[in-house]
């Protein structure tokens, strides 16, 4: 095969979820049928390395010191919402119920993999937490075991700052059958159950 | 989200398969924890766009006027085969029973997809097959409903030129259970049946 095909191949597995069948697919495919995709992907590649960094307050992706959303004079500068990654935060703007900042670990806690505090940007999260302006941190990583010792993790070290923090709601989903959710579910739900 | 950050979520959503979620996915993890290889993955796709042409012999991907394969005399030149993908020719090449050259269609017939006889580069193939050196066509396109109608079309056209054409014989799979192999494999294997 071609030298550059191999290495394009090759690249092409550096993609998360991307095998090398996929990957030898994909390369066929940019190459017979759709070359200025590939140029496009190229170009966008190299401008995101080139360009994209953290934003120095929520610590999201932007091309800026501080990205759009926290330079937005709009947003409620006493809640602080603290999500895994730039993607959950996406999800949560899309419900339209909060008008808070935000601020993103870009990951979670997992010493199976080697990932620490240090690795989610907790003393940045710290240092945000505590510019005397927050009121209530609102933590919003994901409901799996990693998610949840993250945001344990948080909660100890904020609330030993004195600040105040608060955990997405659990319970059963909307639409949710009783009988098709599981017991782990209806039980925090029955124990966090609300007076109507 | 930072622009460039769009427009490389974007511009991944070009490779096949890919789409709105694994694309965001694709461009947090490279941004996130692996600009390296972002970085290389540009550089391969922009060499890759300019140095890969098609061979003038076996229409394959290749970075000179004729691929390493065809240029190589230790190869029988009386046989040629016929696939439709670089992936069908690597495939045929490990197992190891065939020493000939190659012809690559970049494709199938398929009529639903606009998909004619030009853009499988069938003029190139009549012109590589009628050298005078070729003395077999062994058609090795897959064994779907267009990989079948490809191989009818081209053996009809290539036999109108009196060159001698065969296909790749279908029958039951290696490993394969009476029990789970479908009728009509079964159907065939039995009117294709060898003395033995």
């Amino acid at each position: 095969m071609a030298k550059s095909l191999e290495y394009l191949t090759e690249a092409l597995r550096r993609l998360p979820g991307v095998g090398p069948k996929s990957a030898q697919r994909m390369a066929f495919h940019l190459l017979q049928h759709d070359r200025e995709g590939a140029a496009m992907l190229s170009r966008a590649l190299y401008q995101a390395v080139e360009s994209v960094n953290h934003c120095a307050l929520c610590n999201t992706f932007t091309e800026a010191e501080v990205c759009d959303m926290c330079a937005d004079e709009a947003r409620d500068r006493r809640l602080l919402c603290v999500v895994e990654t730039p993607a959950d935060q996406v999800m949560i703007e899309q419900t339209l119920t909060y008008k808070g900042l935000y601020f993103v670990l870009m990951g979670r806690l997992s010493p199976l993999d080697g990932i620490g505090p240090k690795d989610i940007h907790l003393e940045k999260l710290l240092a945000r937490a505590a510019d005397g302006v927050v009121g209530e941190v609102v933590l919003a990583t994901n409901f799996t075991n990693e998610g949840e010792a993250t945001a344990h993790y948080i909660s100890e070290m904020l609330k030993a700052r004195g600040l105040a923090v608060s955990r997405l709601a659990r319970g059963v989903p909307v639409g949710g059958e009783l009988e098709y959710v599981d017991a782990g579910t209806i039980a925090r739900a029955m124990l966090d159950r609300r007076s109507t």
